[in-house]
């Protein structure tokens, strides 16, 4: 059982402090960041499958694998330090020392992490002056701080936490997250931290973090597989006191209130799509493989096509069996269903159930779920994704009316 | 040696007749074309993957593969006749025989094609009326009405010729397309009609086809697999009493002709897009494989932000490495290179060569050419896309500068 605590962030699970100021790598607005634990974290983390990865994020891959713990992340926004060779290692390194050194601890120990413009170096003055400036900041009320220097092109901070009640207490999970809602899974970078007063090792951490992953960032379309910089972050420092073991019941239940946390943090990315007036939950069921399943989740939920037609509210079930169909699952069309909510649309051998009238009611609302029935199996897949509302779709989302 | 006939359509071989008109499906627009030759024609085709497929594309696929000739395309537009099951199928069939008898030849030489609203059945009331009114209207002059007829949310009509000289005399080919440049390569119908007056055994002009189709419409963004109605379709009447062997020097002149007139045709669907601004050429060199290449054209191609980057005449590079990162291709960051038009912007090494206002000045023109070599080898590819102006695409177009 677990609940989400009220205005919670990167900071409601306990031993864990966060800063966010402006150092000057963006006009005025705030873009560095630091979240810090006195406690030695155990650590694990999930990183971009893109080719071209950003110095940061090799730096924080390898030391997350091999540190046994850690006590720091230093975030920037504004200059992703992407495609910046030797000279971008070497500003990773000179920001790890110079964190460390503030706070009193290894540089091996301060996960670095970057968002923003590809190709220019970092302004090492102004990490320099920042990273002096922002330790002194650091207190257990600033997480939306935190939040907020982590933006680019969100338009709304994101945060959360949540509290689980375990065998032997309770313990808090909490996170700060950035990225938008873009038309397709491509390069807006998603960065989360997550943080937890729970002790857990650190297989166990990473393998929960992986599965919970897989449920929420890897199923909405702005996609945490593609940018130079993405990378999600969970760090353990055991101040509640609880200990987590690996296969045990509690770790069931920690994993589901992670999972939650992340899934909520996934559609906060979702709905900031610019323009987006709608999250859609696009859950796919009666699928013979759960990857068949979530193939056709993906299509449908990338479909721009699929998601004029949402914003315009209109019931235009073709753009949906087409997605699936090209979803690359070995798709029978005549046996697919389709509902909105818990309405009919389309039944199996193309009866049309459209009540035009009752599906734009359901469409009007803020929040859609489209499910799709295979009718082939009984695997499943959960995906979200917001509508396209801008001008530039004007004429797709006018076009069957 | 071709040369591009001004003004060429689909009537501008010998022996083709169009015509197109409105039968009522649209509310004024023209919806019903025709293609005919008197002569028995070899024909050709190349389909959608969507598993998905619309009734008259299962019909006229299996009617191409089966036939040893063919006399006419019979086309509507303002309904795709997919997803219409049985009812669906028999449409075609009615659609067939009405051509047919109108036309004195047999159902089975009639190909049929629609495009529009995915599961609606076809009003057959007007389509017999629109059979029974065109085809006295056919005529050698008619071929920019067939095209006009054929479109959906296309802005402008799409046709065009050419005529290539091979060793027993002059041969021509013409076409008519649809098909406008979407955001991503989705369920906008890709439609190209051809002809050609040249004598071309089946498998011969099958495989022309095939890789001339290759080398166009499958690249770029409006991509031909993913509709459920997608079709090109080649069909040769031998008028010109010239010959075309398969595996001789003349084969190799015509398909080097088709494969022009397709580029062409698919060049006009991605100038076609909403908004679009300029024709973006994206040439990708320096592959360990063709395969890579081409993964690599078509990440770089479908990108958003690089497309948004473009319509900001913004030299992003970034966003072109990235793109590149995520394709598949098994990429070496640090060796590759990348010039707008020849003007070098990153070379080897990441060492930036960008000069801001050659590029911008590059960027400006109405046809660009991003050229990327991977450092990899010596395989090829080229893709074409277009710029990405609307104002929803703001935010992205504005967040390096």
């Amino acid at each position: 059982m677990y609940r989400f605590i009220e205005n919670g962030t990167v900071t409601s699970a306990e031993g864990f402090y966060a800063a966010g100021i402006h150092c000057g790598i963006k006009r005025s607005k705030k873009d560095l960041a630091l979240i810090y634990s006195k406690l030695p974290c155990t650590g694990a983390g999930t990183f971009t499958l893109n080719k071209v990865k950003a110095a940061p994020l090799m730096v924080s891959q390898s030391l997350l694998a091999q540190s046994d713990f850690v006590h720091a992340v230093v975030i920037n926004s504004g200059n992703a330090n992407a495609c910046t060779g030797e000279k971008g290692l070497e500003d990773v390194s000179t920001t790890q020392i110079l964190a460390a050194s503030f706070l009193g601890i290894s540089p091996d120990h301060v996960v670095v992490s970057s968002t923003g413009v590809i190709g220019q170096y970092l302004p090492m003055d102004k990490i320099e002056s920042g990273i002096r400036a922002i330790v002194p900041s650091l207190s257990s009320d600033a997480g939306v701080d935190a939040a907020e220097a982590i933006m680019t092109t969100d338009t709304r901070s994101k945060y959360g936490a949540v509290e689980v009640e375990l065998s032997a207490g309770k313990v808090r999970i909490g996170a700060i997250a950035k990225g938008s809602g873009m038309i397709m899974p491509n390069m807006a970078t998603m960065l989360c931290f997550v943080t937890t007063d729970a002790a857990v090792d650190k297989a166990c951490l990473q393998t929960m973090l992986s599965k919970a992953v897989q449920q929420s960032f890897n199923r909405i379309s702005v996609d945490g597989d593609t940018s130079t910089n993405d990378m999600v972050v969970l760090l353990a420092n055991g101040a509640s006191g609880v200990k987590v073991d690996a296969q045990s019941s509690d770790a069931l239940l920690f994993l589901e209130a992670l999972t939650a946390l992340c899934k909520k943090a996934a559609q906060a990315i979702v709905i900031d799509g610019e323009g987006a007036t709608k999250l859609i939950t696009v859950r796919v069921e009666g699928a013979a493989t759960e990857e068949e399943a979530n193939w056709v989740g993906k299509a449908i939920a990338n479909s721009p096509l699929v998601k004029t037609a949402m914003h315009g509210e209109d019931a235009n079930w073709g753009r949906i069996i087409c997605a699936a169909g090209y979803s690359g699952a070995d798709l029978a069309p005549e046996k697919v269903s389709i509902y909105f909510d818990d309405e009919p649309i389309l039944q199996k051998g193309f009866q049309i159930a459209l009540d035009e009238a009752r599906a734009r009611q359901i469409l009007s609302k803020s929040l859609v779920e489209i499910r799709v029935d295979l009718g082939a199996g009984d695997q499943t897949a959960t995906w979200w994704t917001c509508d396209l509302s801008a001008e530039y779709v004007r004429i797709n989302a006018a076009y069957r009316t």
